[in-house]
């Protein structure tokens, strides 16, 4: 109905970083990664996008056609939420989880499958951890016509059927990792043939899948230059519906892990940053897993096993496994290149929390606003309610704008653990940083 | 944004029905029940539009508000389908999934919850089997500042603890029903200390606690006049929709349990089918809980037990226990009395699947359109794909629209029994009418 609303380009931010980041590096030579070493796993129009400082990049038709399926998504004013806050702040939220997969993640996996079938590839895998991005592949997979093969960490597997049935109804096929289907998958199973997986040697199974498959391609649900490019239609929209109600907003709010929904809402607004705008970017992570806030700046890998490029970025250490925390989502190690290089200039913040009082606010939110939110948009929303409460004491009657980056209908259990008191607020030490760094590779 | 589009009316069939169902009988009595004796559970003014003839019902400025959270809800062309189908028809459907709750039920709760607060109630009660009208009234209480009290039947409060954890993040209670709270609860488990529950005795235990505090009111999601008359709400704004797209249905289907989704989508374009207009109304329902394709219009109970006032419906008997169909929402032995009378007079028509085939029917909805349905829902999907495809034989380019009442993420389990060929297709037989039927109170 509103699909006019609908941004026909994404926002390419390297046309505008004052400072770019540092390049990827072959991990065997040292030396900047070649577009024809991406093209083992990635089609080349992904590659070029990867690499492109063109600042706008037209969306295919294909793809707005399918974005249209639940775009534009919500942009709401949590008047409710205000009130309970009496806070003079005005508070909205971008609401990312009416879409079919139930976040933000299928803007970007409608689009890879879609280069990828322009090029003449038969079947995409991935990897998933809780199911998100694995269910947005599916999806994407299925409307493209594509085979999907998604490596799931097998406890995930075995504790998380219902994520699992969600792909299957999709048509994707789902394997518990490791498995017997890759070299990497049956040296771990030698080893140890009750290995509950995780994401690392799922990822290790899905590039040795796709590397060893001619008509097989990866995909990546973050990180990347190109996954970010694809989620900017978040904040372009946002950008367009604020300005529908003469609005703008003072401080821009998303939860980060791998850096794509953060980066997908605060792109556009940096974007005026970088004109002359001021507007307070606040990327959020759990305290048990703080990237920006406790990492270093440096090259390291993509995964946990040590396969992919070396990328410059805020990193934990790839061989740092986080504890368990709720918000699978935000568990990763490192933070996207440009995130990393926006962080490391100054241009935006990062603040963490635990997990209690995330959950805390997330319950407040639900009962205010009525949307039960995903343990990993949680964290925004409990910075958006401080940032609130500081207008409160200062009287600033500042517009917030926060990303609700999906729906928390498979988080029930989280929740459950938390009204249980089961929920474990876990202090990062300098020793588990100092640990995490001993692995940095040299370069 | 487009909250305009928002009806402020609610639209009461009782003003058009070219006949009018026979009135509620007290079940004492044998006589027609006066207001005064629902007081005891229901507030004035649920009261006065149970029995209203008034066309127009304003709704509050308070709930519309509420409304403005998440409607309007959208209403979409399904034209992947379309597609995949080759049919010439175009194939639209209403999805109310994207309400906090999941589903349309939250359109009467929130009614019921202001009206209640309005006359100085402090809690309401109310009976879940799956969980999703519990859901529904626990944030329609929160919202309204009520205490909520839930009799879940103990066997889905076992099983589905993700339903139960979902109600208690707005801070209702819930109890598993049979209960040591209420006298009918008690009298169960003295008999049946291992009893596991059903939607009967639940009612039972939400009436009873009711009916025992004067502070405490009943409420209930779907049957009665009133509620049907919120739901409209759901067809008001389908047609409102309709209009901006200058096009009108030929055909609106909506899945039948008790009523009042089907009601909710079709009442709106039945009011211009009484002034002269051709539209094909379809319900559609189990077969293996036929309540209109193969039940009989009698004076029967709302409930299993036999505590509540007689109603005019299509009815198997209230005795009869529904097979344990996927479609919980749909495993109820009456229609509403509103929709039975249309039935009767041959304005609408009615249409069971069995679940397999709704089931089929549903995972092809998702794989081309994205959204996962509710078992519910799809019966209403497998409708329309079949209407879709007669218009393939004629050549007709008929204009279809289905209500997809709710989203499948508390369903997988249901997916999952589905995919490994689990699911029964139970034939209703005429034994079981005759048994049912038995039972049937004598007027």
């Amino acid at each position: 109905m509103s699909q006019n609303l609908i941004p026909r380009k994404w926002y390419n931010i390297q046309a505008d970083l004052p400072k770019r980041p540092a390049p990827p590096l072959n991990p065997a030579t040292g030396k900047p990664i070649k577009p024809e070493e991406l093209a083992v796993i990635f089609p080349e129009t992904l590659i070029e996008q990867e690499m492109s400082t063109q600042r706008w990049i037209d969306i295919p038709e294909e793809v707005l056609n399918l974005y249209a399926l639940w775009r534009p998504t919500p942009l709401r004013r949590a008047r409710r939420l205000e009130q309970f806050l009496e806070t003079p702040a005005k508070i909205f939220y971008k609401y990312e989880g009416t879409s079919p997969a139930g976040s933000h993640k299928l803007n970007t996996s409608l689009a890879q499958a879609f280069y990828n079938r322009q090029a003449g590839i038969k079947r995409l895998t991935t990897e998933t951890g809780a199911g998100q991005w694995g269910t947005a592949l599916s999806i994407a997979c299925r409307f493209f016509g594509l085979d999907c093969t998604v490596y799931m960490v097998k406890i995930s597997y075995q504790q998380k059927p219902y994520r699992r049935s969600f792909m299957q109804v999709y048509g994707a096929e789902v394997i518990p990792s490791p498995s017997n289907r890759t070299e990497a998958g049956r040296k771990i199973l030698a080893q140890d043939p009750d290995c509950l997986g995780s994401l690392g040697i799922a990822i290790s199974e899905a590039v040795e899948d796709a590397a060893t498959h001619r008509d097989t391609n990866y995909s990546l649900g973050s990180v990347l230059n190109h996954v970010l490019l694809h989620q900017t239609i978040i904040g372009l929209e946002a950008k367009e519906q604020f300005k529908q109600e003469g609005l703008y907003p003072d401080v821009v709010i998303g939860c980060h892990g791998g850096g794509s929904n953060f980066a997908g809402l605060s792109f556009p607004f940096l974007m005026d940053v970088f004109a002359g705008k001021k507007v307070k970017v606040i990327a959020v992570e759990p305290a048990a897993c703080p990237t920006l806030t406790k990492g270093k700046l440096a090259y390291d890998y993509g995964d946990t096993v040590g396969l992919t490029p070396l990328l410059e970025m805020y990193t934990l250490g790839h061989s740092f496994v986080p504890p368990g925390i709720h918000a699978g989502g935000l568990r990763y190690h490192g933070a996207a290149p440009l995130v990393s290089r926006l962080y490391a200039d100054g241009l935006i913040k990062a603040q963490a929390y635990h997990q209690n009082e995330v959950f805390a606010a997330a319950v407040l939110f639900a009962q205010q606003e009525g949307i039960l939110p995903a343990p990993e948009s949680a964290h925004a929303v409990k910075a958006a309610i401080d940032e609130a409460m500081k207008c409160k004491e200062t009287g600033e009657t500042k517009t917030i704008l926060f990303g609700l980056s999906g729906h928390g209908h498979f988080d029930l259990s989280a929740y459950e653990d938390y009204f249980a008191g089961k929920l474990q607020d876990v202090e990062y030490t300098q020793e588990m940083l100092e640990q995490g760094l001993a692995c940095l590779p040299k370069v």
